[in-house]
């Protein structure tokens, strides 16, 4: 484990973007929104993806230089297409669009195809909330997720965001897989030789499992859930929605159809779509209530909850973002650690790359 | 238990609301909005509640004559006071003005304040669905879930509801409560006298619990995925926004404040706003796509989710309403089960209000 500040990840990675030949505005932001997750706390999809996302453009699946359009719309809507390019740079051009149209329709719902993993959902929903909107992203990704008395994998972890602004209380981020462990998790448990609790994946037959490695010998993820006593068919309908949402509005890939992100996997062959989808959309408060009014109401709403009594053997009751908003101030004094292979993989990337290694 | 037909149980509903006073077109929408529960199977929510909407009516906790009305407004969302009506009809005028804003802005999006229970949210997507528009309901409800590490019951059970349409395959209709396990579901083992699953609720400090009546001695139910190591978190977030979506835009009661269903608890003191909220989405599929492309495209999606390889023990995997379309088929043609201290419920209603008995 190596410690680095945010400031080296972020201006490495922007070089890896810059290499990889995006235009400078957009390697910053792809840098901005992928050192996001790991400042965050969610170090799967921070740096740890980056030579993924250089090996998906190595194999002309991700288009450094994307013409991203509009393809349809109406006064609250859009479709755009993201002419493959990162989804790192594609959703945060979603956002905007939901933004304009949401100032003057009231709200903006941007369905997006031909794109490619956006990191983190909840970093794209933050702009949102600078203009006093809340902000809503949903990605569908590979299939790694068995539907409730299924073995097939057939839809991604899905995520989804809400991030919602208060007044003097900070921002609620609701940002989750709908399933009941992200596969990033996972991927801890299995550097770690550590088993996973039973009703997070299930074996090639549909059996419980705790094996971290069930995935690579036909298992699979489970909805949130886990099983059908436990809702899973809930989780199984959130997927579905986001899948549908993001894939289905927009012309992308959805359900087993959607393109692996690692580059060593084909695509998919017959493909129902173009690339990966997102859903994005903005709110403004004021569409609905005057927005200090909901800002101070939704004030009132986080103090209550943060009063909540809490259960035995417990300190507090978290509100929704409160754990990587305290990850953040953690990392921004005392440095970001990174796991030995990341780093040493990171290190290659430099090389390989040619640009400065971290 | 006794059969009865669903135009029985229909038109004695009606009979029951326009004794209330409803005006005869709202007490049709009522009846139709609640006996669309029995016939479904989700007989929680059916005239297993009408006495108790009666009794919400009796303490002017209901308004039977209300007079809806927009108070907010921008192209694609608005905001209506319900005027203390029936949910089963506040929704139903929230959803048509939903549609209408959808049919000139792409999108259509109403926060409803001042309303009560609305019966089953599938039921008021599915207006949307008859106009080629995706349909999207939640609500929140009385007080009964414990987020994560808390013992205080903060959240309702705030079901969401999302209809998307389709071609030559049904009406994808998934419609779940944010916890665990839906209230009809504990009932259902109250009056067997049955031990509940474990994960489902947890005591008044906040150990697991199967004691099925553990709600009435300080215990709560809990968010879908059971405790943090499952997930309860991410069921806690998806109670939250439905929460602030349903009363916080509004100016409706959010969180403890939720007014309750049984009209002998007193409302809680100092209310954050006015009665139930409803947050109620139309989206017209074509403001993203052409129609026809979208709901061909939803065929596929449905057709390749139903060949979804099942676990062992298993003979398929459903599509979300598969299990509520099912049980309509079987309850039309061979009546509606309703037992028995529901059935003498019902008859001793119809004796104090003098109407015709079931």
């Amino acid at each position: 484990m190596e410690i680095f500040s945010y400031e080296t990840l972020k201006k490495f990675s922007i070089q890896v973007f810059l290499r990889m030949g995006c235009p400078k505005e957009q390697a910053e932001l792809a840098a901005d929104a992928l050192v996001a997750a790991d400042i965050r706390g969610i170090d799967s999809h921070g740096v740890a993806r980056l030579s993924g996302y250089v090996r998906l453009w190595e194999a002309k699946r991700i288009n450094a230089k994307p013409d991203i359009r509009i393809v349809h719309q109406t006064p609250s809507t859009a479709t755009i297409d993201g002419d493959a390019g990162l989804g790192l740079v594609v959703a945060p051009k979603a956002m905007e669009i939901a933004i304009e149209k949401a100032k003057i329709a009231g709200t903006g719902w941007v369905a997006v195809r031909n794109s490619n993993h956006f990191g983190i959902a909840g970093y794209h929903t933050l702009k949102a909330v600078k203009q006093d909107m809340i902000g809503i992203a949903m990605t569908n990704a590979s299939p790694l997720v068995a539907p409730t008395f299924a073995v097939e994998k057939m839809l991604g972890t899905n995520p989804i965001a809400v991030a919602i602004p208060a007044l003097h209380e900070p921002t609620f981020v609701a940002d989750f897989a709908t399933t009941t462990a992200a596969n990033g998790k996972l991927e801890i448990l299995q550097r770690k030789n550590q088993d996973a609790p039973l009703g997070w994946i299930q074996d090639k037959i549909g059996n419980p499992s705790t094996n971290a490695n069930e995935l690579k010998q036909g298992g699979a993820l489970l909805p949130l859930g886990s099983d059908r006593e436990h809702g899973s068919h809930k989780g199984y309908c959130l997927g579905a929605i986001v899948d549908i949402f993001s894939a289905v509005f927009s012309g992308a890939n959805y359900g087993p159809w959607a393109p692996p992100f690692v580059s060593f996997l084909p695509l998919p062959p017959d493909p129902v779509g173009v690339g990966l989808g997102h859903f994005i959309g903005a709110m403004r408060i004021d569409a609905f209530r005057p927005a200090e009014e909901f800002k101070a109401n939704m004030d009132k709403w986080i103090g209550r909850f943060r009063a909540t009594k809490p259960a035995e053997g417990y300190q507090k009751v978290l509100i929704p973002g409160d754990p990587e908003r305290e990850m953040e101030i953690e990392r921004l004094e005392n440095g970001i650690p990174v796991v030995d292979a990341v780093v040493a993989d990171l290190r290659a990337l430099a090389e390989k790359l040619e640009v400065d290694s971290i």
